[in-house]
């Protein structure tokens, strides 16, 4: 389940439905599912609730967000208290944050240093 | 000058910190600096005006958002107009979000592909 705030514009949300695609296609073993926090649907809890009815019985869940704030931290926890509560035998778990990952933090530096030109000055 | 959306949370800006801290080692040549949205500063046009006054006269931004929504397509291109204004000689160029760059979308679902175990259903 890869998890995105979301936004009024909804071509904010192309490039997770383009990773979202790409994930689909390399893990055919997997069903790949996008859900939002807020502006935009499904939402978290009933993106799960459809996964549950179809069956599946663990899920892992990765917020796509830069970095842990008030809605990894705040909000995140209190959806995953509800949806617990609403599928007790389901197992969970939730992948970090893009940019809690290292190896994400290095692709991002990588690109920065390798797309701007040497200093003018 | 990457550019980040900002939080309440002051640790939420770390990620953005070591990225910075990556560009800033590997790219001897460049000044790397971070600015802010809201909630935590510099702001971007402080940041920039500090360059300036340093002796800058080319910028790059490189927004750290996942997606373009309302904040780079309208709050993004105001500053840059009150940035223009306040230092019309500056060349500024606006790097795309991470979620705009192909090089990025591939390393997270090459993350997410690789770091989900196979389906246990």
């Amino acid at each position: 389940m890869l998890f995105a705030h979301g936004a009024r514009d909804p071509e904010w949300a192309d490039p997770f439905r383009a990773v979202a695609a790409r994930v689909a296609a390399d893990r055919g073993d997997l069903t790949v599912r996008l859900a939002f926090l807020e502006f935009q649907g499904p939402t978290l809890p009933d993106a799960i609730t459809g996964l549950v009815s179809a069956g599946h019985r663990s899920i892992r869940i990765a917020p796509l967000f830069m970095a842990q704030g008030g809605h990894l931290k705040h909000d995140v926890p209190k959806l995953l208290a509800e949806i617990r509560s609403r599928h007790p035998d389901l197992a969970i778990e939730l992948l970090p944050a893009i940019g809690d990952v290292p190896e994400l933090r290095e692709a991002i530096a990588g690109w920065l240093t390798r797309s701007i030109p040497g200093a003018r000055a």
